[in-house]
C-alpha cells in the first residue's frame, strides 16, 4: 500500500520545503493564467451560438460585441494590478472584501468563488472534450465519459504536488499560445489574399436584431473574463520579488488573452465562418484558415489537440486556485477545519478531493455539455470581481495616502464596468441556469456562519480560560465496569483480564435473545469457574434488540449504586485476520459504542468506554 | 425517529408471537402462488417474441409448445407435492440436495435459488411496467424509474412484517385469477361467434421453421414455471396440517397455471393476435378479446391494472422466500449470520433489504426492460428444480420403504425433464445472458464455502474447550495509560482524570504538527499546573501525520518499559451537539483506533483502548 502510494502519489515531503515550492515568471503564467487564455474557447462558442440564432445579420454583430468585451478586460486587468500591488498575500476577492467591506461581504466574495472554481474546472474540461469531438466526431456520444476521465488525471496529477503538476502544464500553454498566433497570421494572410469574405453591415434598424440578444450573447461572451483573477490570488506563489513578477505576468496575459481573443472573432467574421451541430466555431475556423489537404488536416489536428490540452491544463487553475482560497476561508474558521491541513505532498488533498468530487458531479450532471454549464458560470466570476472593486475603492479611500485618488478612480470605473456586467449577465441568464448560482451563493454564506457559530461555541465550551481556578484534576474513584458478552470464549478471557485490573467491580452481561440461551451461557460460565471471578448477569430481550435493553441493564445499575459515577462499558471485540471477515459478524460492539456515545448523551458525566480487542490468526 | 419508525415499520412484536404467523390456505396461495401465475406475463411475451421472428408460420407453433410446457408444469408440480410429503421442513431444493447429494450439491442450489428470487423480483416488477405502459404509452419511457418505485413500496411492505404483506397481497391475486377466467371466457366466445382465425396450419417441411427457433423459444417460454417451488419451500407457514395444505395449494396453484397459460395462448393464436412494439401479447388479446368502445375500453385497462398489481405481488413472493432460504443457509454457516436474525418485525430484514439491493441494481442496469433480464432467469429456476429432483430419487431409494419405486420413478421422469430443459435452456440462451448465471453460480458457491471456513476457524480460535485447564483470569498489572492531546482543554481535564483513576503511570502525548506549537503546549501544561499531575511528550512530526508518529511513539514506550504489558491508549473525545457537525472536525481520535485495531495487529497481546467522551451542549 504505502510503495503504490508513492508511485502514485509520490513521497511525502517535510514541512520545511514549502518555501521552496514557488514558481518562475513562465512557469506561474503557465500554471496560473490558462483558465484565462482558454477561454476564448468557450466564450466564442457562445458568441456564435448567441447571435447565429438571428442570422447573418446577428452574426455581424460579433466585432463590436468583442471590442466590449476586450475593453473590459483591459480594465479588469488593470484594476487587479492595483490589487496585486496591495494585497501581496494574496487571497484576492476575499480577502479585499473582507478587510474593506467587512466579513459579510468576504463571505458572499467566497462563496461566489467558489462556485466559480468549480464551475471552472466542469466548463474547462466538457469544452476540452468537444474541441477533440470536433475533430473526431465519433466522440461524441462518449463526452461524459472522457470528461470524466481527464478530471480524475487532473486530480491525480494535483495530488502529486504543485511543482510537479506545474512542470507537466506549462508545455501546453505555451505550444497553445504559439499555435494560436500562428493560426491568427495565417488567417490574416488568407483574408488578404482571398480579399474579406462579403461583410454584412450592422443593419442601422435596432428592430432586426434585438437588444436583449445582444446583451444576452455579451453576457456569454464575459465568460472569457473568468481566470483572470487567479494571478492577484496566487502573488505568493511567484518567486520573489513576488508584486513585481505578479504584475508583470498579470500584464503580459491580458494582452494575450485581448489578441488570442479579437484575432480568432474578427478572423470567423472576415472569413465567413459557420459551424455546424456537432463542431466548434474555432475548430470550423481552424479548418476554414488551413484549408484541404493531409498538409492543413495535420495542422488542423494539432489545433485541436492543443486546444484540447489547454483546456485540461485551465482546469488545472482551479485546483491551484481553491485549496489556497480554502485554506484562507478555514483559517478564518468559515469553513472545515480540515480544509486548511496540508496533505502529504504539501498541497490540500482535501480540498483537491472536494473540488474534484463536485465539478465531476456536475459534468455528470450535465451530460458533458458546456452550452448548458455556461449560464450558472459568469455570475460568480462577476460577482467577485464586483465586491473585489468595491472593496479596493474603499481601501484606497480609507488610507488617502501619495497618488491615492487616481488609484481609487481606477478601480471605481472598474466596480462600475463589472457592476454592470453582473447585472446583465445575472438578467440575461437568469432562468438559463444563473438561478442556481444566484440562491447557492446566499445559501453558502448561510453554511459558512453556522460552521464559524459551531467553532466559537466549541472553543467557548472547551477553554479553560474562562475558570475563575486552576482545574481540579483530582482522580475519580476507581471505576465500575460493565462486560457485555456474546457467549463464553477468548476474547471474553482477555476482556475480563484487563478489567480485573483496573477495577474490583466487574459486572459481566449477556443479553438474551433466544429464549434458553442463557441457561446454557450461565452454566458454561459456571463450569469454567468463571463465576469466582465476576458476577454473569442475564437480560431478557423478549424484542430481539441487544442495545436496548443492555443501555436499560446499565442505566439501572448506575440508578443502583448511585456512587456520583457511570460504570464503564468494557467490549470484548475480536478482530478478524481479513478485514472483509468483518462483514461476517454481527458489529454490535461498534452499534452499541455508537449509541452509547451519541444517543444517551450524559452532559458533565463521564461514561468511558473500552476496547480490548482480541486478534484472530487466520 | 423511534415514532417514525413505528407509524412505517410498524411497532416491535416479541418473540412469542412467532408461531401465530402462519396463514390459512387461501393466504398462502396469495402469498405464495403469484410469481407462479403472474409469470404467464412475461412467458406469453417471450413465445410471441421468439417466433414472431419467423412471421406467420412461426408463429403457428405457439400452441404446440405451449403443450409441451404445460405438461413439463404438470410433472414438475407432481413431483414437488412428493417434496412437500417428504420435507415438512421446508428449505426446498437447498435441503432436499444437501440431505441426499452431499453439501456441494446443496449449495449450488441455494446459490441458484438466490440469482432466481433476486431475478423473479426484478422480471415481475419491469414486467408489471411494461403491462401498464401498454395502457399508457406515455408511461414508457420512464420505466426504470417506475419500476424502482414498486420496489420500494415492496420492500416497506415486507419490512412491516408478513402477515399484513399477505393481506395486502390477497385481494390482487384473487381478482387475478378471476379476471383472466373471465377474459378466457369472454374470448372463447369471442372466437365461436367470430368462428377462429384461418389458423396457418404448420408447415410440414422443417426447414420453414428452424428448431433452433423453437427451441429457444421453449427455453424462453419455460419461465412460466419459475416460482412453482416456492410453496414446497414455504411448508412452515401454513397452518397446521401444514403438509396437506400445501399440497392442495400446490395442486390447485398448478392447476390454475395450466388454465391460464393455455387459455391465453390459445386464444391468441385462435384470434390471430399480434402487438406492436410498444406494448405486450396480453395486452393485445385483452383488446382483442373486449373491442372498442367506452365500456370495452373500461375493461381491458382493469386487465391491465390488475396484471400491473399482480406481477408486483409475484415480486414480493422472492421477498418471502429469500429469507427463508437465507436463514436456513446462514444457519448452517454459509451465508453471512446476520441473515439469520429476526427483525423487529419478525421478519428478515436483513435479507429484505439485501434482495431489494440486488434487484433494484439489476432493474436499473437492464433499463427495465424485461426481455433483457429473461435469459439470465430460467437458468437458476431449471438448475434448482433438477438438483431437487435428482436429490429426491436419492431420497427414495436410500429408504427404500412402501411404494417407494413409482415415487421414485415420478421424480426419475421429473429429473430426466427438469434437465433436459436446463440444457436446452443454457445453450439457447447462453450468449444472450444465461452465461452470467452460469458464471455466478460457482463464485457464489466458492463464496458460501469461503465464508463457512472463517467461522469453522474462528470458532476454532475462540472456544476454550481445547484448553487442557481452565483458564486463567489472573487479573493483568493496573496499565500504563497514553493519553494523546490536541491541546489543553477541558476534555482533556476530563480524560487526564479518568486516567488517574485506573493507573499511576499516565504519559500525555501532543502530535507537533506545526513547528512552534509544541512550545506553547508545554506552556500552557505548566500554566494549569497540570505537569504535577502527568508529564507532557511533545512529538515532532515533520511530514505532518499525526497517526504515524504517535504509534511509533507508544512502540517505543512499550519497548522501553518491557513490563510484558502494550500501553493503554486512552482517547479524550469532544462529542458535538449535532451529528453533522462532527463533519468539522477532524476525525484524529476515530482514525487512531482504527490504525490501533486494525494496522497494528499485536496477536496474543492486548492494547486497549479507551473513549472517554466530552459533550459539548450546543
Amino acid at each position: 500500500m504505502k510503495n503504490l502510494h508513492d508511485l502514485v502519489i509520490g513521497p511525502p515531503l517535510p514541512t520545511q520545503r514549502i518555501a521552496e515550492e514557488r514558481l518562475g515568471r513562465v512557469r506561474a503564467l503557465a500554471a496560473l493564467s490558462p483558465d484565462a487564455l482558454a477561454s476564448i474557447a468557450y466564450a466564442n462558442q457562445e458568441i456564435y451560438l448567441g447571435l447565429a440564432a438571428a442570422g447573418a445579420a446577428g452574426l455581424a454583430y460579433a466585432w463590436p460585441i468583442a471590442l466590449a468585451i476586450a475593453g473590459l478586460l483591459g480594465l479588469v486587468a488593470l484594476s487587479y494590478t492595483q490589487v496585486i500591488s496591495a494585497y501581496p498575500g494574496g487571497g484576492g476577492s476575499y480577502t479585499v472584501a473582507r478587510e474593506n467591506l467587512g466579513v459579510n461581504a468576504g463571505l458572499i466574495a467566497a462563496a461566489a468563488l467558489t462556485t466559480n472554481y468549480v464551475l471552472n474546472v466542469a466548463v474547462s474540461v466538457t469544452a476540452g472534450v468537444e474541441a477533440a469531438a470536433s475533430a473526431f466526431p465519433a466522440l461524441w456520444p462518449y463526452r461524459t465519459t472522457i470528461a470524466l476521465g481527464l478530471l480524475a488525471a487532473i486530480t491525480l496529477a494535483n495530488l502529486r504536488g504543485l511543482r510537479e503538476a506545474g512542470a507537466v502544464m506549462s508545455g501546453p500553454v505555451l505550444a497553445f499560445i504559439a499555435t494560436y498566433l500562428i493560426l491568427i497570421a495565417a488567417g490574416l494572410i488568407r483574408a488578404g489574399v482571398e480579399g474579406a469574405a462579403p461583410r454584412p453591415v450592422p443593419p442601422i434598424s435596432a428592430g432586426l436584431v434585438a437588444p436583449a440578444l445582444l446583451l444576452r450573447t455579451f453576457a456569454a461572451g464575459c465568460t472569457s473574463l473568468t481566470g483572470i483573477e487567479s494571478i492577484s490570488n496566487g502573488v505568493p506563489v511567484f518567486k520573489p520579488p513576488e508584486i513585481r513578477h505578479a504584475n508583470q505576468v498579470m500584464i503580459a496575459m491580458a494582452a494575450l488573452m485581448g489578441i488570442l481573443f479579437l484575432g480568432t472573432v474578427g478572423l470567423t467574421e472576415a472569413l465567413g465562418v459557420t459551424a455546424g451541430p456537432e463542431e466548434t466555431i474555432l475548430s470550423a475556423l481552424a479548418r476554414r484558415v488551413f484549408g484541404r489537404g493531409p498538409g492543413p488536416e495535420a495542422a488542423y489536428l494539432f489545433v485541436q489537440g492543443v486546444t484540447l490540452l489547454v483546456l485540461v491544463v485551465a482546469a488545472n487553475t482551479s485546483f491551484v486556485g481553491f485549496p489556497r482560497l480554502a485554506s484562507v476561508v478555514a483559517r478564518d474558521g468559515y469553513m472545515p477545519r480540515q480544509l486548511t491541513l496540508l496533505g502529504d505532498r504539501l498541497v490540500f488533498s482535501n480540498s483537491i478531493l472536494l473540488l474534484a468530487g463536485v465539478a465531476g458531479a456536475l459534468v455528470a450532471a450535465f451530460g458533458g455539455d458546456t452550452h448548458a454549464l455556461i449560464p450558472l458560470f459568469a455570475v460568480g466570476a462577476f460577482l467577485a470581481f464586483t465586491l473585489s472593486q468595491a472593496g479596493m475603492v474603499v481601501h484606497w479611500w480609507r488610507a488617502r495616502e501619495g497618488a491615492w485618488l487616481p488609484k481609487a478612480a481606477l478601480n471605481g470605473v472598474g466596480l462600475l464596468a463589472t457592476g454592470a456586467a453582473l447585472l446583465v449577465i445575472g438578467y440575461t441568464k437568469f432562468l438559463e441556469g444563473a438561478w442556481v448560482v444566484i440562491l447557492l451563493i446566499p445559501l453558502l454564506v448561510v453554511g459558512f456562519r453556522r460552521i464559524n457559530g459551531h467553532y466559537r461555541a466549541t472553543a467557548a465550551q472547551l477553554t479553560l480560560h474562562n475558570k475563575a481556578r486552576i482545574p481540579t484534576v483530582r482522580p475519580l474513584d476507581r471505576p465500575r465496569v460493565v462486560l457485555p458478552i456474546s457467549g463464553v470464549h477468548r476474547g471474553v478471557i482477555a476482556a475480563l483480564r484487563y478489567a480485573r485490573s483496573i477495577s474490583d467491580h466487574v459486572t459481566v452481561v449477556y443479553v438474551e435473545i433466544e429464549p434458553g440461551r442463557g441457561e446454557h451461557v450461565r452454566e458454561e460460565w459456571k463450569a469454567w469457574g468463571l463465576d469466582e471471578v465476576a458476577s454473569l448477569v442475564v437480560v431478557p430481550s423478549p424484542y430481539r434488540s441487544i442495545i436496548g435493553p443492555f443501555l436499560d441493564f446499565l442505566d439501572a445499575s448506575d440508578r443502583a449504586h448511585n456512587d456520583g459515577q457511570l460504570a464503564t462499558v468494557l467490549l470484548p471485540e475480536f478482530i478478524p485476520a481479513r478485514w472483509w471477515e468483518s462483514l461476517l459478524h454481527n458489529q454490535t460492539a461498534w452499534l452499541l459504542k455508537l449509541a452509547l456515545l451519541y444517543r444517551r448523551r450524559r452532559l458533565g458525566r463521564t461514561r468511558a468506554i473500552i476496547d480490548v480487542p482480541y486478534y484472530l490468526r487466520k
